[in-house]
């Protein structure tokens, strides 16, 4: 995998770049759909490259693994053939959901023996398994195994924390280099910065991370309650230690907002289920701000959905229509909902990058953000 | 609306044909998916179009007065701008709804008091506010107000509620000529034949409604738990004397089987919730039998979901992601199975349509339906 920087921005430390893999050139700053369990929920694979316009997509190792399993992945000749998806894979770790969504967790120095949500069957997650997973589920960018701290977290459990996921790292790394891909494509893999939101720790982190010298860098551990401030605080510790010349990861964020904040920071990799979970439950982002298409408001409201937006599901249906399928539970709603808002944020971040290598970012962010918090 | 017979089977009552709209010619004969609330359940507008190819589906005018309500769809100018569709659309009466689904119905001469299922607030609606309010909604083709019987049912009972359902008939009738279309398209009004499984009852219903002389003409009041030879034999005698020359429609009617043995009795159109929601299910109608996907035998089948099947959902993806979308209770699955199974239903009647034009309709059928009916 590699990472070119194209541009980057005078006023501040946005850049635009190009990661490149075997599944397709990604270009960023980027936002990347989240597919949980080799699917973006509601969205078919033809829409997420044509309509949505996706170069990249997430999966779960965590889920994947406990459903459909290796077997059926491998068997199939990895994730992208699967599901039927040409474009890149990023693959999280599956750390943050065995320590927010698994059952009886037991956590060592070894790795983490936990439950399934699903069938409570026991399983092990080690830093070394987890290289061994990612490469059957054969993602084109794998992650390193970490525990995700939650907020507040004392200092002392967030330091001993980092140390773990600092050990596993090394283990993980170790195991990554000593294998190979599986299908003949090439696989990267990014450790991931902890430390809670204490700048000691954070910066202590980015440096352990920064020597492990892989082909990016993940920021986790972040968006998880915290306010903002302290989140952009973070990001911005962990920024000054992270190669400039990597690509930057921010794990799970965000809100069209907290993505432009953290791009002027120097971030070039999102995701979130933002725009498909809050898209199901009728809250649409759009260029004049926040929609909740439940609202009575939108009743007899027959304009297009979004009349500036430029999928089908945009300029095809009405607000009036999407608020009924809403309303009234039908599944097309949470189809056509996702589908907007996923074409929202790939469209933002089509215009950050033309914003920034135009020198226009800065300003043009201050202006966007106003506009997209607006609750219409 | 024009209907025109284009060839007779010579060995069977099965004939094709050509039903006009205003909203696109049909060919008969026809199944017509079913999208009760304005929206077939997870399939997009655009997918029912280029991929199942479908020229008709039904909307529901108990759910669609209910939600969003007639001012609602008024204001978009009918159904077809409100959900963005160009085919055309029948719209059932709400009979049955009333009877299977409303709470605390009231039936009188008058019509029927009912709470809805919703929200319990109390509606009536009569032979006349039925006409009306599928004016309202736009509908191609719009159907009379009836009570629908159930299965068992006493002669008593199902006397009574035929003649009920006649006198209403009269009364739909007068109201439907004496008002217009509001959209400036031509609408159709069928009545609907009842009498239960009564022989007697039946013919004297399709007396009735053959006397009518509408553009079309509906068999009510079957596939409501009767044995299967009973409906047939009930379309035997309802289709002695409808006239020949206008068409058929069975309503709620069926699985593939029953569909083709209805055709070979003389009728033209068909309606049912069963490739929808059981696809949602994991069931999957194919050319060599029927697919629980569900099933562990599928986990590792990488095969296409119909190998023989034409839309995208056929050749794009395998049995073992379906299967794997379906258990984890992702929306694709429903999408996918959805699609599959309207297109299967749709190449079914063009099959059909086809061997009856080429006169080996009938041998074609016992063929096929053997085939059909195997658990894969």
């Amino acid at each position: 995998m590699k990472f070119k920087i194209l541009h980057s921005d005078n006023g501040t430390k946005a850049r635009t770049g190009v990661l490149e893999t075997d599944h397709g050139r990604i270009p960023t700053p980027i936002f990347m759909p989240v597919g949980t369990a080799g699917t973006v929920k509601g969205v078919h694979q033809a829409d997420l490259k044509n309509e949505v316009r996706s170069p990249i997509i997430l999966g779960n190792t965590y889920h994947l693994f406990l459903r459909p399993g290796v077997e059926v992945i491998g068997g199939a000749g990895g994730i992208h053939g699967f599901m039927n998806w040409e474009g890149a894979v990023l693959t999280d770790s599956g750390g943050y959901q065995v320590f927010s969504l698994a059952q009886q967790r037991k956590l060592g120095p070894e790795g983490a023996v936990f439950r399934s949500h699903i069938d409570g069957t026991r399983h092990t997650f080690t830093p070394e398994n987890v290289v061994d997973i990612q490469r059957i589920i054969g993602a084109d960018v794998t992650m390193a195994f970490d525990e995700c701290t939650p907020w507040p977290c004392e200092f002392e459990y967030a330091r001993d924390s980092m140390e773990l996921t600092h050990a596993w790292l090394d283990r993980g790394r170790k195991r990554y280099l000593e294998t190979d891909p599986l299908y003949g494509y090439s696989q990267s893999w990014f450790p991931i910065v902890q430390g809670s939101t204490y700048p000691d720790l954070r910066k202590q982190s980015a440096e352990k991370i920064a020597e492990a010298g892989m082909d990016g860098n993940a920021i986790g551990g972040l968006s998880v309650g915290e306010p903002e401030e302290l989140m952009y605080e973070m990001i911005d510790v962990v920024n000054e230690v992270l190669p400039v010349d990597k690509p930057r990861y921010l794990m799970g964020v965000g809100t069209p907002a907290n993505i432009l904040e953290s791009v002027s920071r120097g971030v070039d990799m999102f995701d979130c289920v933002m725009p498909t979970r809050n898209g199901r439950n009728g809250q649409l982002f759009t260029r004049e701000g926040i929609i909740n298409i439940k609202n009575e408001k939108w009743k007899s409201d027959y304009s297009a959905i979004d009349p500036d937006g430029d999928s089908y599901a945009d300029q095809q249906y009405s607000k009036a229509y999407l608020r009924h399928l809403i309303v009234s539970g039908e599944i097309l709603g949470p189809q056509l909902a996702s589908l907007h808002n996923l074409r929202f944020y790939l469209w933002l971040m089509e215009e950050t990058r033309k914003m920034i290598e135009e020198g226009k970012f800065a300003a043009w962010k201050n202006e966007i953000m106003e506009k997209l918090s607006i609750r219409l």
